[in-house]
């Protein structure tokens, strides 16, 4: 049977045999090609009333009454554990809070003390979205170790008796190339160090199995693939062995083993409250636990793949429609080294974005030079796919 | 002219010749006497139309371009320039995110920072919200300094060369004590230390006057007096001339000179933008930002002078109604020394609270016996005064 050549009626047809297709009425969309979900999730339909009984309800009725019979005091332990299996861990070791940054600083700092004297160098992803970067430059500073940038494929070979923590992205922001988590892990762990997992552009996206690899710790953004709204809060994991030996540079009263208590004692808290800081926004976070219900009956597996199906139809209507040599995929075409989204190089890339963007399809730009294009499965079908790759060819054209 | 005798009648009157009575139509208030607007702030009537567009529309409509179309990524430095003239500083100077425990960290290691070499040690506040002792025993262990517990009365005396900052809080969050902040600045300077201010309790209660005080750093909470809902961000006060020399301990991408330029290495920003870290939790801080909307013409000194009046109202009512001996005020009975609160110390203070707010009187409390009561002059007026005051002795009865 030969390949169809038309890419519209196989749009139609992939969208016609997708068992997820049905899931984008879980969503509020228009006509636009929304590929910016590795940005910003789109909203999930029920999530307004849902917002608006907290405002109206819990804040303007139940008021202080809230944090005890409206779970706001608990809401970070049990979203957390509303993403845990998203991302492959067991109940209770995942706590939801503060920005991602914020949770690289905890888990950095916590890392480099569970090392212990004598490992004083941080190892972190030379390619990595700056703000790790940066944040790990703080850390390796307040902890009095050495920061060394290293890709993730240098990893195995800088590793050393000196290495305290590594950070690595699961999958890179800007090529949408996957690490191979449970390999780089396996070795950070034979040279006796931590591993520091940040899951921004995986989770909600693709398997990745926290507790089965042995990950340490591990962060990730919520407004993603997890479509929690703007800044939603971000979320930390510390594998539950580990709990008892995390110790936090933010150890506010939220952590505290008994945090009404009011004792000018430092106790941490065990589980994974330890890893909270101070009072939850909870209009943030409750947005968030409404939003997560729309995985409700989803598996991840199927999630991703959809998404390669997704990435594939796309880098292939791209050769098709685009010509040759207009633009660059720097994403990888190995499925095992592929996150859910397309990178294309284009020296214009900043000013082709706009057009497209004027054009009803949505993905953004990356300094200098990159067009990035996020796939959701659950929103995304086969024939906005093919209407973005149409529409890009028109644009460049 | 003799004082009135019956002070429900005196209520009425103090009640009909209040300027500020017709605030109260800005909230969404029922029949209790909401005494608890220190831990959490009613709901402004405008606000659950603003959120739900900022949901809607924003979010649901224009998704990833309301970062710039909607304003998203001014949003910190837009609300604390809100909040600005509220605790007495120009624009420029407060930035909002975060909670107020991550910015104590900010703070006061940044101040450690400017004191530089040769100072290493940190006053704090031994009577203070037990997350700020925490968060300064950490900033302590991780700039290498001592931590050394003081109560504000004993600052002067502790102050010396090798102090580097000084953590304060202007109310004190169990007795609604006010501490000098004028004088206690003073001090601190006239050491060569840098004093750092918690105006979680004082913000939107009373004037602060960072400016004309040459307060160096200041952080507060947005949930109390300020009405920003549940968790709602706190904010962060930077003295101009001190921010070219704010380093922080947590430099995210958002407080990079060039954001999306995505470069390796870090530059901060200038101005107030370089106290930001991670991505604003935009659901929660523009609720905030709808609530500021209820200070339009209102001044904090106009509010100061109601909270004094009720305060003092309320004491006068509970030494007329309960009986001598059954509970004792710990807030300080001159006006100078007294916050926006009332405490009131008795050995059952846990059942009271829980019997008050049965019938309708909501306080709180605080262990181990303190029934607290907050007075929010924008809502609260002197008809409730009583009415508590005369339930609260029933209950003791």
């Amino acid at each position: 049977m030969s390949e169809p050549r038309d890419p519209a009626a196989e749009a139609g047809k992939l969208d016609a045999a997708d068992a997820l297709a049905a899931l984008r009425e879980r969503f509020v969309l228009d006509d636009v090609v929304y590929l910016d979900g590795n940005s910003l999730g789109a909203l999930p339909a029920h999530v307004p009333a849902r917002v608006a009984d907290v405002v109206r309800r819990q804040w303007g009725e139940l008021r202080i009454r809230s944090w005890e019979e409206s779970g706001w005091w608990t809401a970070p332990e049990r979203i957390g554990d509303r993403i845990a299996p998203l991302v492959g861990a067991a109940a209770g070791q995942v706590v939801v809070g503060d920005s991602t940054s914020v949770n690289v600083f905890k888990a950095l700092v916590a890392a480099v003390r569970m090392a212990g004297e004598g490992r004083d160098e941080i190892l972190v992803d030379a390619t990595t979205f700056p703000t790790d970067g940066y944040i790990a430059e703080s850390a390796a500073r307040m902890t009095g170790c050495a920061l060394r940038p290293v890709t993730p494929a240098e990893v195995p070979s800088a590793l050393g008796g000196r290495t305290a923590a590594v950070l690595l992205n699961h999958v890179d922001y800007r090529t949408g190339r996957l690490h191979d988590l449970p390999a780089l892990t396996a070795a950070v762990h034979a040279a006796g160090a931590y591993a520091v997992w940040d899951l921004c552009h995986s989770a909600g996206a693709l398997p990745v199995g926290l507790d089965e690899h042995g990950v340490d710790l591990a962060v990730g953004c919520t407004y993603k693939y997890l479509n929690g709204g703007p800044g939603s809060p971000a979320f930390l994991y510390v594998r539950r062995d580990l709990q008892g030996r995390f110790d936090s540079p933010l150890p506010g009263w939220n952590s505290h083993a008994e945090p009404f208590g009011m004792t000018p004692a430092y106790a941490p808290a065990s589980g994974a409250a330890r890893g909270r800081v101070g009072t939850p926004d909870i209009l943030s976070m409750l947005a968030l636990e409404a939003a997560l219900e729309v995985w409700d009956g989803v598996s991840v597996e199927a999630v991703r793949a959809k998404s390669l199906a997704l990435t594939d139809f796309f880098l292939r209507c791209v050769g098709e429609y685009v010509p040759d040599g207009r633009v660059e995929s720097v994403t990888p075409a190995a499925h095992a080294e592929r996150g859910s989204q397309v990178a294309l190089r284009c020296d214009d890339a900043g000013e082709v974005m706009k057009r497209l963007i004027g054009r009803g399809v949505v993905g953004d730009f990356r300094a200098p030079d990159v067009l990035r294009f996020g796939f959701t499965p659950l929103y995304v079908g086969f024939a906005d796919v093919e209407r973005a790759a149409r529409v890009l060819a028109e644009t460049l054209g």
